[in-house]
């Protein structure tokens, strides 16, 4: 320990000048200490790690890291990485202080959960606050979300977790009574049904202004399709015009600052691999009632690839959303639908907007699962309208589809958020997938072609992607195509083949597969 | 998306080259792309959390922080973090790839841990090992070990574990029949019987090569007291000279490498908080096989700010580690002592260097209970010696104490590590705490003493830390100091005195407390 640095001269007012580190840490905020430090003893402070930075009012905790270059930080200063230092919230070179953080006051009630205890309102609204304020860590996200995902939640805790999370964030206001909505669990490659779905019930009148996720661990979500025709990122004032001027839009819903407690939580569940029942209610219905909906279609797909493998456990989270949804004010439905394998062709956000396009133009090659699907949906959502009669909602759906009116709403859709003159050109870089047997089509996994669209580039490389050239029942010969893998770099286009060359993610057999779901298995 | 990247040239071989960043990250592997880098999306990288960097043989993980400043990395180069960087081995300048990393295979048994499943003997080998080869993330620890603290591991599962982190390090081989040791749960501050019993069990020629950890959220570890007075970084080879010259030594744990998936763990166990006894009992004893203990005595402090805070806890966590241990073919015995407050005065490096000094030069000021407690432990541990009678290890403890002998084998072990000429001077900024009142002391809180030696900067400030001027049972009048805390740095200094003014720590009363703890309360 150098005693001179007590007498040296920043010590008198234990302050260090702030600094933007160009570093973005995802999520996590970063302090970068030198490791002689005017002030702190850095490496004291990094094992307890967390500090808390303060700058009059401006407060943030962050981790720490011990820098060893001046061109990072100097021992007069203390960095923040890029979000950390907007976060913030001060100028570069402010006079910061640092000192030990405490632990968040609610990972006390995390510990109980820990302990198995069921936890009240209350507690899930302390946590939701402070993981909304950004105090805790990466560990301590996982902490939570671990204890909450094995002991289950039960049905009340969802409740109050889903009521945290919303409150915890803006909420938009459309004043109209009837706020439709359509969310899918996921899991399902190339079921775009959002961007059919959404001209068909505006152009109906009815006002649904959809806003999407981006792909996490996806080839591609809807955000990131409809990005290839138009701006999907719309300020809240911006999603109000289009909403009362067209009927819908199809946004992304990262700007509107929904909900944000739940997109913290997915960057440490993703990435885990965690799949709570209770958490994904949770997640989705926060997201919505924040998004200002008042009626909301639930897609679950069913299938041994799919999130939900088997219809009772279907059943069950269809329960879970039902009983959260009502006691949250929300006129829920849920349909289970076909999940055994991927919707359209195209996967990946070229592949797929080429797909939806193709259906909206009434093209007769356009993928027919997908078609009928998006009628399906929007033919339940339509039925949300008082003056539709039950059981009639398909035909008016098709009908809108059929006279051309969906395909000029959503142009007009794409005009309003601000076309893209992208050309719907897949990756140039390409290679097929062949049968090595003749046979029939028998299954697909959803999981494994997603893998390689990502790893193909989706949703990154708007051009990347998987394009499907027989599906579930289709009878093929040696040596026909299977897939095509487009690609738009090189190692992109390498990481893919070496996964399919392990495995296709096909499977072919002698008879047809059953053509749909058994509904209790 | 760039395209014209594809034809650039770094992309035709698909490498980056390596680069040291300056940054300690602690126990996190993190690596550093540029926004723009030539070869890799470094934002499509980002969200799936790790990647995997190769150069030849070498391989790591870690996860990805996108850099916008070419002085950090340019879009050319891949950085590494310090601990990152040395444990990958390439030199700086070579020529990297990287590829999306799988999660560690072992994660699907952390699942299904995390499902309430009971895992088998492969499965924590598997998981083990995987730790040991930094496949983990943070988040990933932090989900295995939440999953494991929350349904409480089974004694078998307990059985697993250990040995799984045991096999996963070096093993030191004494090749003698009797290797004794002693460890303390820990929790109370001050607890430094190891200086005392180590000499005094080397004096009497039992071999004790004794090992310790430095602290992580204590105010001090038996390495950093036992730093102030020598060298405590010993290498495997000058230990084994140690404990075959001098029969004992008192080095840091660290560089031997024993059971390094524990050091893993607890990086992340410390800072969450997290405090199962399962994983406690494989901690500790993992790390005693690895150092070649064939004799153990476990120290269980009881005390109601103690870690364990009732006797029947106390009960339970000696049957577990008798358990483990008998099934591992280690002797152990456990004895549960007084743990209602701190140990000797001192608290911190140099003044608690200072307390085991005067009970080894029998100074009749030395602390009682230090000397009182050492004997206790020491006495236990000779009766390990088959030619020690049963009851008598007490009165030769005390003998090679009184003698001298005691003190003279310390100054032998201390100038065989290395000694060290520092002066035992507390640190030069202090303030006292007095009594607000007249009145007995009924109560200290350890955990409250030791953050305040902590705040105060113990143990990175050696002479930081507090001394305690009364102890339980004690009468003092309102205005007597009741300790003194010492402190190196102004800032340290405040930090300290802002925790003492919220709550000293110390409760008063009219009566005096019971003289022993209760048996079985």
């Amino acid at each position: 320990m150098n005693k001179q640095k007590v007498e040296a001269g920043p010590v008198q007012n234990g302050e260090l000048a702030l600094k933007r580190v160009a570093i973005d840490t995802y999520r996590e905020n970063v302090a970068y200490l030198h490791r002689d430090c005017h002030v702190y003893r850095a490496e004291g402070f990094q094992a307890l790690s967390k500090i808390q930075i303060r700058h009059g009012e401006h407060r943030i905790l962050a981790v720490l890291n011990v820098v060893d270059d001046d061109a990072i930080v100097d021992p007069g200063e203390l960095g923040l990485s890029e979000q950390a230092f907007t976060q913030f919230g001060a100028e570069a070179g402010a006079r910061v202080s640092a000192a030990h953080a405490e632990p968040p006051r609610s990972m006390e009630a995390v510990r109980r959960k820990m302990n198995g205890e069921i936890l009240d309102e209350q507690d899930f609204a302390a946590i939701a606050r402070d993981i909304n304020e950004h105090l805790y860590s990466k560990t301590e996200l996982a902490a939570f979300l671990v204890a909450s995902g094995q002991t289950g939640l039960d049905r009340d805790e969802i409740l109050y977790l889903t009521r945290a999370m919303f409150e915890t964030g803006e909420r938009l206001n459309w004043d109209e009574p009837l706020v439709a909505d359509k969310h899918c669990i996921g899991g399902i490659p190339g079921n775009r049904t959002s961007m059919l779905v959404v001209p068909i019930i505006a152009a109906h009148g009815m006002l649904i202004p959809k806003t999407s996720s981006r792909a996490i661990t996806s080839p591609s979500g809807t955000a990131d399709t409809m990005e290839v025709l138009a701006n999907v990122e719309l300020s809240p004032e911006a999603l109000y015009h289009l909403g009362h001027q067209h009927r819908g839009c199809l946004a992304w819903g990262g700007t509107a600052h929904l909900a944000p407690v739940d997109d913290i939580l997915i960057s440490v569940e993703r990435p885990l691999g965690l799949d709570s029942q209770g958490l994904m209610v949770a997640s989705i219905l926060s997201k919505k009632l924040a998004a200002g909906s008042t009626h909301l279609l639930i897609d679950i797909p069913v299938g041994p690839t799919a999130k939900v493998r088997h219809m009772r456990q279907a059943l069950a989270l269809r329960k879970l959303f039902e009983f959260v949804g009502d006691h949250l004010g929300i006129h829920l439905e849920v349909v289970i639908t076909d999940g055994r394998q991927p919707v359209g062709r195209g996967i990946g956000p070229v592949l797929e907007a080429r797909d939806v396009l193709q259906v909206l133009e009434n093209d007769p090659d356009a993928p027919a699962d997908l078609r009928q699907k998006s009628l399906h949906l929007a033919g339940r959502i339509l039925e949300f309208d008082p003056d539709v009669r039950g059981g009639f909602g398909y035909a008016i759906a098709r009908d809108i589809l059929e006279s051309g009116r969906a395909l000029e709403k959503l142009q007009a859709i794409i005009a309003a958020q601000g076309k893209r003159e992208s050309r719907l050109e897949p990756g140039p870089l390409s290679f097929e997938v062949k049968a090595r047997e003749d046979g029939i089509v028998t299954a697909i996994d959803n999981y494994r072609l997603g893998r390689i669209a990502r790893l193909a580039g989706a949703p990154m490389g708007k051009g990347a992607g998987v394009d499907l050239l027989a599906k579930v029942g289709d009878r093929v010969r040696a040596g026909d195509p299977l897939y095509r893998v487009h690609a738009e770099f090189k190692a992109d286009f390498e990481f893919a083949r070496q996964l399919c060359d392990r495995d296709s993610g096909y499977q072919l057999g002698d008879t047809p597969p059953p053509a749909r779901i058994e509904p209790f298995n």
